[in-house]
């Protein structure tokens, strides 16, 4: 990468989703798991595929949907993640770099293309994901460029990238390597089944491993094992500098050594689709954080973003988040 | 294709529009014609995108909207066109066969890439669109199935073809194989710049080798070089079995031999974006002209199509026409 500081380097999967409309039956038949992220292969996808109706696509992936943000709010921000030479990848790579992101992981030139999620949307809104991860999957140590993450105030990194040997390889590599530079590295737990499939690793992470972590109340309980959240928070509160812990309607709650700051949702006229949320507060916190705000300040920031994504389709922004943050929250 | 009969088989640009939201100024600082459609060559295609914002990719094409639409209504329809066999082609291929169109033209293994529509929304809602046909343009006479038109009600041909030779060619090829077997040829004049590009031909065409025409005021304004809209009427009357005229907020005017029949708009809660409207109507007009409807219920199918494009973003009808047809229009 450039000499070019940066505020946030996020590492994640590279990929865009395919979003279609289906009834309640199709995520039956099909055998999906409701709400769920689940990871297929070729053939599983392409029969998906073919079985859905016509699609939309867009580029997301949960950590770049977070870079996305931070580029709404006029963060400088990195994002490394494989996409294939092909067309989707053509698609994730300009999307990204129209926003602004530094984004210079070479794209492979064999194997797998790139990777895609197949988002069935139900009539409730809600929405059940099968991810292809392809060329994503071959993320490896040698793709994290060392002098981007120590020019790195804070590296960011998904949950997912577990799910796969050599990532979850270049995960721990990138985080070491902001350590060894003084640097800050956060983690977003993903999804509660991503925790359930790899819960001893996250635990001993975030114990060891992470200054910043993101979970919600489902991935929180999942990692600790209980329904009680209380139980959950009094948990990671000696684990991780700052956890800051998201609760749908009920707004977040920011654990930091022996301060808990608990902070409401920024209101939303009209929820329309829910996705990107948390992807979202991710983005607000993480600017607060590499921009000198305070705790509470952060999670308000967070909460903005998350309203904005809410209130219309899609997991990334569509109005600048630097304005938002000026007009609503009265934020320079 | 199959020994299936069709009510409609449109032969037009396999497409896939890419929309991004830009200012007023990106129009002006890329020599954008706005709210017109430029056929663009692959460098200009290249250095658009790359100045365009983050994007959306879905299937459009203009003709491949129309039998969308019928396929909607319940309608069975075949469409004809170019893709290549690269990732957008397989996104095109999917998306039209997902909804029961009979697409079966083989797609291109080697020339340009799949076509694809630059779609730039300015703040008004409006859309300027940079065409590049790759792909599409590759679509010639060899690909127009005999069996298949002989066994279709009606030919839909796309005036956008004439842009391109071969598929000028291809057009005429299936307007004749249609009237050889005693049936229907349908024409869309697709923009008034390819009306004045192409005015002799189209004339020569309306006056021998069109059944059923579909124009807005522009288009038949420019076939007749007149901005008096009754004075094109009386041009057109003569010239064709039967010309839907559409006229946005005006409705439509239907003209037949000596019936002229005046049909209103169907009514908007809050119209989000007009793209595709005239698409519609023709799928509207079309289904209830091959399911035995008179002229002027064909015109109000057509606003009711119209009507359920507009109301949302994207070409292609959301809601099950056929169900709209039954409870707004009563018919079943």
């Amino acid at each position: 990468m450039s000499g070019r500081r940066l505020d946030v380097l996020a590492v994640g999967n590279a990929l865009v989703d395919v979003l279609s409309q289906e009834s309640d039956e199709f995520v039956r038949e099909h055998g999906l798991e409701r709400g769920a992220m689940t990871l297929v292969d070729a053939p599983r996808a392409e029969a998906l595929y073919s079985a859905m109706g016509p699609a939309t696509e867009v580029s997301g992936g949960t950590a770049a949907n977070t870079v996305a943000g931070l580029a709404s709010f006029g963060a400088s921000v990195g994002f490394i993640g494989r996409v294939r030479d092909d067309q989707l990848g053509e698609v994730f790579t300009h999307d990204i770099r129209a926003i602004g992101v530094d984004f210079r992981t070479p794209p492979a030139s064999d194997g797998a293309p790139t990777g895609r999620c197949l988002i069935v949307v139900t009539p409730d809104a809600q929405r059940t994901m099968s991810t292809f991860l392809g060329a994503a999957s071959q993320l490896g140590p040698r793709d994290i460029d060392p002098d981007a993450v120590a020019a790195t105030d804070i590296t960011y990194l998904e949950g997912y990238l577990f799910d796969q040997p050599e990532a979850k390889e270049a995960f721990r590599h990138a985080a070491r390597l902001a350590h060894d530079a003084a640097n800050r590295v956060a983690l977003t737990l993903s999804d509660s089944f991503c925790v359930e499939r790899h819960r001893t690793d996250f635990l001993d992470l975030v114990e060891h491993g992470v200054d910043v972590l993101f979970a919600n109340e489902d991935e929180i309980g999942a990692l600790y094992e209980t329904g009680d959240f209380d139980a959950a928070l009094a948990h990671v509160r000696g684990h991780c500098e700052i956890a800051a812990l998201t609760r749908s309607q009920k707004g977040s709650v920011i654990v930091a050594g022996d301060d808990v700051h608990v902070v409401g949702v920024h209101p939303v006229a009209d929820v329309v689709d829910t996705t990107g949320a948390g992807d979202q507060y991710a983005a607000g916190f993480l600017f607060g954080l590499t921009h000198g705000r305070d705790l509470p300040t952060c999670g308000r920031l967070g909460a903005l973003a998350a309203a904005e994504v809410i209130s219309h389709l899609g997991a990334r922004p569509e109005t600048s988040l630097a304005e938002l943050a000026r007009v609503e929250l009265a934020l320079d």
